[in-house]
């Protein structure tokens, strides 16, 4: 793992317990239905190694928890936590894009769809208070009340995203 | 850098183009409109050639564009493209986890907000194909035209989201 980022900034805090490509991939199972540590090292190829120390991390930081699922005797399932669930929104983002860019017109292998209609989603967006979508063009990065002075210092010279 | 992936699934692809902590910052500061390289290599701290071998691969992959700005001589400045500038869904998914989970209530040092009421903008979530936004419950992951042999025998086991 690289080493931590130490700014306050929310991406810099978030890429510190996901920004690593096995742990996102982790994530992926889970979200599919994935809960056992054969079948999140099958589906990923990931070492046994490397998944001990990914999910260990994961549960340290409250986006997974190890739960003991056996009948008789031991066995262990790996359940995201309602925080793990919420990344949901980066993983479709990540879908979304990949689909987008990294496949030709038509050649998308797997697709986000509506269950009520069969129909594609249209790209994930944030909304305004009023639910409405917004455009790129009417968000600002603005400081926020725990920016620290690196943070203040920074956006007193760019405001637009 | 990790070994690179080798599944079709989009997430997959992707990771292997931005799966990687320090790439996800250089997009950060770009987005933030930082274009010099002397300005990503201070804002997020990242060692010289770990930046240039970063930016070669974004530059590679179609996300960066490097561009000679200079009026008498030359200086470069690195640029997100289209595809590039797109990845922002993927940034503010982060952002806002970020915010809801590392931070506590009101101490969030960065925040996204709508331009025109100085409100903070609601979580990014995918839209029906009519424009309403759509819960978890209602999507599905459904197979693409591209799909490969493996992704068809996953998701003949697997479909809720």
């Amino acid at each position: 793992m690289a080493r931590e980022h130490i700014q306050t900034c929310p991406i810099a805090r978030v890429l510190n317990l996901i920004g690593d490509s096995w742990t996102l991939m982790i994530i992926r199972e889970a979200l599919y239905g994935e809960t056992r540590f054969s079948g999140i090292q099958y589906n990923t190829g990931i070492a046994k190694n490397l998944l001990i120390s990914r999910l260990n991390k994961l549960i340290e930081n409250g986006i997974f928890e190890k739960i003991d699922a056996g009948d008789s005797g031991t066995r262990y399932e790996y359940h995201l936590t309602d925080k793990g669930r919420s990344l949901n929104s980066v993983m479709m983002a990540m879908h979304q894009w990949g689909n987008e860019y990294e496949f030709e017109p038509g050649e998308a292998p797997v697709l986000l769809i509506d269950k009520k209609t069969g129909e594609e989603l249209l790209p994930i967006r944030p909304q305004r208070a009023n639910g409405d979508v917004i455009n790129d063009d009417d968000i600002v990065v603005a400081l926020g009340p725990g920016a620290s002075n690196a943070t203040r210092k920074r956006f007193s010279e760019l405001r637009n995203l």
